[in-house]
């Protein structure tokens, strides 16, 4: 016997009878959706002039979509279940726009789509039409928290969900095509780091549709046994739908449902009232179904269902060719849809009460709309953990470090709602204090001597694992549920979720601007760490910085990037970002020492400001300056400021401003970015006609980038990262960039009138001195002391 | 019987003892480049001073990595294979360093670090120090053409440096660390797209290492049986080799190695020769052995050899703490490099019999030094598949479906050295005439109904996978090895390989300029289609032309973006691409229909020059012009030749210069890039003081960061993505962006003095049209025919 499928027939014929009627009832509406612009309900004969003009949209996962909403919904109404549905395959949104219509949901929030024949017309038109609904699951679909415009997520954001909510079952729906992504194919481990105790379920629906766009997807062609195998070696307990004949495949898909949820309330009984939190092997269903399963079975000659013909629209003319037009209509038909819904054009009574009700509908669950049920963080007083800077540039500490303390607290306070995601570096990051609050979270193996400083545990709150994929689908799953975190990664690696942070921003803006029922969100928050300028020893592949130059092309309502210089600016800047809604804040702060400079008060006045003068460093006190000295980020502020130190030696009345850029938005015009400086406030800071010499810690062209427009913007020389790298010391990686205080100094010298000719010498000697240093670097293998005495000191 | 190891002990004791003494010399190498700078044979007692100041490198795959390079060169020899190793371990260099150096490879390449005792020195006082030998395989590895600096691609490599190399095995290390990552996981599917009779075989060796920097790893702790569950359902035959006692070990290394060259022996004997080319169960090993295996037990009462502690360097302060010296020296004595190493520092000879010979060196096998392996391909003339243009904008065709045309042929001259990868999507970019020279490559089952437009063959070469990272690992290993390739992809979705486009340019870079030793590779070819500009009904997430941002970043040295406007000069850069060396080429060319302009001889002059004045559709001949309308892309170039159109209509005396960008690089100065315009040109094209609308394809930013330095470019005013997109008409998205014909031609009403107060009317006209063609595309859901009318006609 096959242990894969479970041998009951749970349905009564009535139910199924009705379920199946339920399941014509969506795919009616999504074939409707793809098709008509008119006659919604097929009272009329189906002629050209119904046909929309243009034919968009997605048949080819719908139905086995709809199938499995349908029956979660069965399960969801005889248990009284808590299930939010991610529908994973790319562009299948007609399934769940159906769903939600047909629960009522899509009418309350667009009263424009009622539940009647001109609102049902209304939804078919708008349906991937200029200015309408979207092919995939967008921002504005009800009960959803994924959009699958871009594939490989869907399991990672359901995790994201669960955690943490431990009624919550997040039903998720893997597109066999989806799977193929590397995101995808690795987030099947995320069950290592659900606590069975303390989160929900997450219940894997894997689609085998059979096929992609034009091709068959590698799950659908791999034998029984391996697929089996695969699955159980994700650690799955995988069940096995598989099938065309609907009335067989209801029997089975609801005996299947019934045992998965078995399993999963088994799972959470042992761990919750039995302490057993050993690892459990959750079930997962793969459903193998055709893919525009009930569509047209051969078109032109062509198999289409059960065929990647079926993948977008099946039938591609009717508006022109009558045959085809026939074809669309007997399809549409099949369905009988004047036994589905009413004089109205609603659905009939009968079908309607095999829906969930309220807040338990799929399309109204409240964890779907996550600001909903967000709460504020209780944050401890960050002032508390201020780090005592008598004078500037005195002393130095871990930045990261220092954070690492108030998010200690910041965890132990919100024990619930609060996680701390990094892959595998969280220590390496010197955010290790965290541990003291909570170990990392852990359900594969232990062994003894992991209690030697291995800080693992099943009720661990630090979630590590190697794959920035899944750490950044768990956070976006975490907070658009409502929960709070932050994503402390290497900088150079960030780009490994370049994608994945523009399809976020992307959902943000809309959900932020268009949609007045979704409630804020807690933002994203990333820490980029283990900054380029300390990479020196580990190379060229650990250096880049050019993150900064992807968030900055998002839209202005919601990303924002900090560059705290030092250790009391970081955690003003941390808690203004675990406070907001609704962005993606990019923090950039290193880990290695580096010299403090503001007190609290002054680095939460420089932080609020976003942009400012710091009078300690400058020269030009009560004159209009001979240059600006301009900073943003930790190294390159130290740099800048020994510069001025050494400018001072060499020419004690050069008048020096010196400007440190925290917020980076403050650098483009108040125009095209809420944070933006106004034109006065830049010009007074930055001058109309004065050099400005600006040490950056990104790339140089990204200042250009932002301050193009600005007056002065000719005279703003950027010094930043220039792809120079190798096994290097700290300064020499700085020289060879020219971010060093003997490239600035030189700079200056080169830039002020009043120094040219005055300042050869002091060039000569400058240039020597970088030399200097190379040499010695090359020597000793790592920077001169001495290099502290060219820092500033106050 | 466990059947998962091989029970035979296939080595003598002699043999055994030499390679265990071959392992310790590796080991002690291993060791001391991480730790001397000075005794490098420990001819004296160690002292505080022979230990580097500043210590950095990675003990802890290292021995593992040893092990198995020992093993493989004992095969290599005693069956004389042609194999190439790949390490994905981040940082395990010293393992491939040491191999390199036994071989004497190392020596013969870098002179100065020879085979002597003051050799040995310089290897161990470079291995990371500042301007010296990187801590993983950088490109200055021999025998390497992996870098395990950025995690998750060392098996897609393997791949892809097997495709078309029917004689060699690609024996790859996989960190348990890297096997988490997104990318590494979808990666072992490539096994459903290696042909065992036309391609080489790939032997992956999964290093279960146990820890990751400072956690285990997932796959070191689940179950055996999940594991092997895992590999199977992989595909794979896995093989398991673990313990920590070396005798043993050995015996079941070698078994194990024995068994998997046969069963690759016998696959492909199956294939070649009885013409079976049913997907094989390939053989794989899962190498247990502790991290650090070999190193110090404990350190200050912790376990390090077998936990996270042996990750970096195990005894961290041996130059200031004697205990600690003395822990190091008796750890590097433990392998008694007075047997090992003769006289004059040179490895023994009964040892150095144990290294394969010449080009059969791991460290010199010429396929890890592909260009010097690869030949030009025989290319058509291109010039053959040129769109016939009588007439500038008078016909439609899709750019990319003429260059199918042009790479079927390419393929069909060159059936063992060109492919073409796509993720699902080849035909969908309309590059379908490559399926006439080849179907699609695929292994996994197959189906009767594939025979009718499946295009799927064992003997296919177009590689389709949903997986964007498998793709471009796959290209870059092919690529590396010496062969060619192009790889098509969804605009939106290139952000998806972003970091290891970084990755591979660094790399090109490294090897382009610092290694004169590596020959020239062929460039990697992306072609970035189904742009933004008409992904106007798939919606906001599938718009984003950013990833030539990320691009424009990397060293000019290695990076070229090309924006053909049409067909033949798509036709023109593809060629031109093709028979480049060492480059990332970005060919930025839509998949729809697109309006042509230039016949082929005019677009071989327009892609040599890289940009230039289209002089039929300027008005400014003989004069200097009001303004410049200049263009780069598809999209954007119709839209400015008809905002050009509608200007004439309206002011037929006003001076327009039309220029169109194809080369991106030449708007930066020729200081900054060697493709830049000199001042003198750009200025002759742009002038120094008119205005000059830029309609661009990408975000408008971009165009202000390469051209901020040119003396007009205060009167530069670019249109582009703005990140405004939902579901739109292909003119509405145009419109929402500002990159459409009306609001460009408001725009040069705003910006010529001229026709200020003269074109009020016009404006307010023009901004009318806009809305009236928003209105239409909300009414019927197209764009209206009239905007073709509008379009430029010659």
């Amino acid at each position: 016997m096959d242990d894969s499928r479970p041998q009951r027939k749970p349905l009564q014929a009535e139910e199924l009878r009705s379920m199946d009627r339920y399941w014509r009832a969506c795919n009616y509406l999504c074939a409707g959706m793809i098709y008509l612009r008119e006659n919604p309900l097929l009272r009329k004969p189906l002629a050209a002039d119904h046909i929309k003009r243009r034919l968009l949209g997605h048949w080819g996962s719908d139905p086995g979509q709809s199938f499995t909403l349908v029956h979660l919904n069965r399960v969801i109404r005889q248990r009284d279940l808590n299930v939010i549905f991610l529908s994973g395959p790319g562009h299948g949104a007609p399934a769940t726009l159906a769903h939600s219509y047909l629960e009522g949901r899509y009418s309350e929030i667009y009263p424009d789509r009622g539940e009647t024949e001109e609102g049902m017309a209304r939804l078919f038109r708008l349906f991937s039409f200029p200015g309408g609904i979207g092919s995939h699951c967008t921002p504005e679909t009800p009960g959803s928290i994924h959009e699958g415009g871009e594939l490989g997520y869907s399991l990672s954001h359901a995790y994201g969900a669960a955690f943490d909510n431990p009624d919550l079952i997040v039903a998720v729906m893997i597109g066999d095509g989806e799977a193929e992504t590397g995101p995808l194919a690795t987030s099947w481990h995320s069950n290592k780091f659900l606590n069975p105790a303390r989160d929900g379920a997450v219940l894997p629906v894997l689609h085998l549709n059979g096929y992609k766009i034009a091709n068959p997807t590698i799950l659908a062609r791999i034998p029984h046994e391996e697929l089996e195998a695969l699955m159980k070696g994700y650690g799955y307990r995988p069940w096995f739908v598989e099938g065309d004949d609907p009335d067989t495949m209801h029997q089975q898909m609801a005996a299947t449902l019934d045992q998965c949820i078995d399993e999963i309330h088994a799972i959470q009984r042992r761990a919750r009232e039995h302490g057993d939190l050993r690892r459990p092997r959750w079930p997962m269903i793969v459903l193998r179904t055709p893919k525009g399963w009930t569509g047209p079975r051969e078109v032109g000659g062509h198999k289409v269902e059960g065929s990647w013909r079926a993948h977008q629209v099946p039938i591609a003319d009717p508006a022109s060719n009558d045959k085809s037009l026939k074809l669309v209509e007997e399809w549409l038909r099949s369905y009988r849809p004047e036994e589905l819904f009413d004089e109205s054009g609603r659905l009939v009574e009968a079908l309607r009460a095999l829906a969930p009700e309220g807040a338990r509908r799929i399309s109204a669950n409240p964890h779907a709309n996550g600001g909903a049920l967000c709460k504020a963080l209780d944050l401890p007083e960050f002032r508390d953990y201020a780090v005592e800077v008598d004078a500037p540039a005195t002393r130095y500490l871990s930045p990261t470090d220092v954070l690492g303390q108030f998010l200690r607290d910041v965890m132990r306070r919100n024990m619930t709602s609060f996680r701390v995601f990094g892959p595998d570096e969280t220590s390496s990051n010197k955010l290790t204090a965290i541990y003291e609050a909570s170990p990392k979270t852990w359900l594969a193996g232990m062994l003894e001597s992991d209690s030697d400083g291995g800080d693992l545990s099943a009720d661990g709150r630090v979630m590590e694992m190697l794959s920035e994929h899944t750490l950044e689908g768990w956070l976006e799953g975490y907070t658009l549920t409502g929960r709070h975190g932050l994503f402390a990664t290497y900088e150079a690696f960030v780009h490994v979720i370049d994608s994945m942070f523009n399809q976020h921003a992307k959902w943000l803006e809309k959900a932020k601007r268009e949609l007045r029922w979704r409630q804020p969100v807690p933002s994203l928050n990333l820490l980029i760490t283990s900054l380029v300028w300390r990479q020196d020893h580990n190379g060229f592949t650990h250096q880049d910085p050019g993150f900064l130059d992807v968030v900055t092309n998002k839209s202005p309502d919601v990303v924002r990037i900090y560059l705290p210089p030092d250790a009391n600016c970081l955690l003003s800047v941390a808690d203004h970002c675990l406070r907001s809604r609704d962005y993606v804040n990019v923090i950039v702060a290193d880990k290695q020492p580096h010299l403090q400079y503001l007190d609290m008060q002054s680095a939460i006045t420089h932080c609020t400001k976003g942009i400012g003068i710091w009078d300690w460093a400058s020269t030009d006190q009560d004159h209009e300056p001979d240059v600006v000295m301009a900073s943003a980020g930790d190294i390159p502020t130290m740099e800048a400021l020994a510069a001025v130190e050494i400018l001072k030696g060499l020419f004690p009345d050069l008048k020096i401003r010196f400007v440190n850029v925290v917020d980076l938005f403050r650098l483009m015009p108040d125009s095209d970015h809420p944070h933006g400086l106004s034109k006065r406030d830049f010009d007074s800071l930055f001058t109309t006609d004065k050099p400005v010499i600006f040490n950056f810690h990104s790339y140089g062209s990204l200042v250009h980038k932002l301050t193009y427009r600005r007056t002065n913007h000719e005279n703003i020389h950027v010094h930043g990262y220039a792809e120079k790298g190798n096994i290097n010391t700290p300064l020499e990686l700085a020289i060879i960039n020219g971010i060093d205080r003997f490239s600035l100094a030189i700079d200056v010298i080169d830039r002020v009138p009043a120094l040219r000719g005055v300042g050869d010498h002091a060039k000569e000697r400058l240039r020597d001195m970088r030399i200097e240093h190379l040499n010695y670097a090359h020597t000793e293998g790592i920077d001169s002391e001495q290099i502290r005495e060219w820092t500033w000191t106050g």
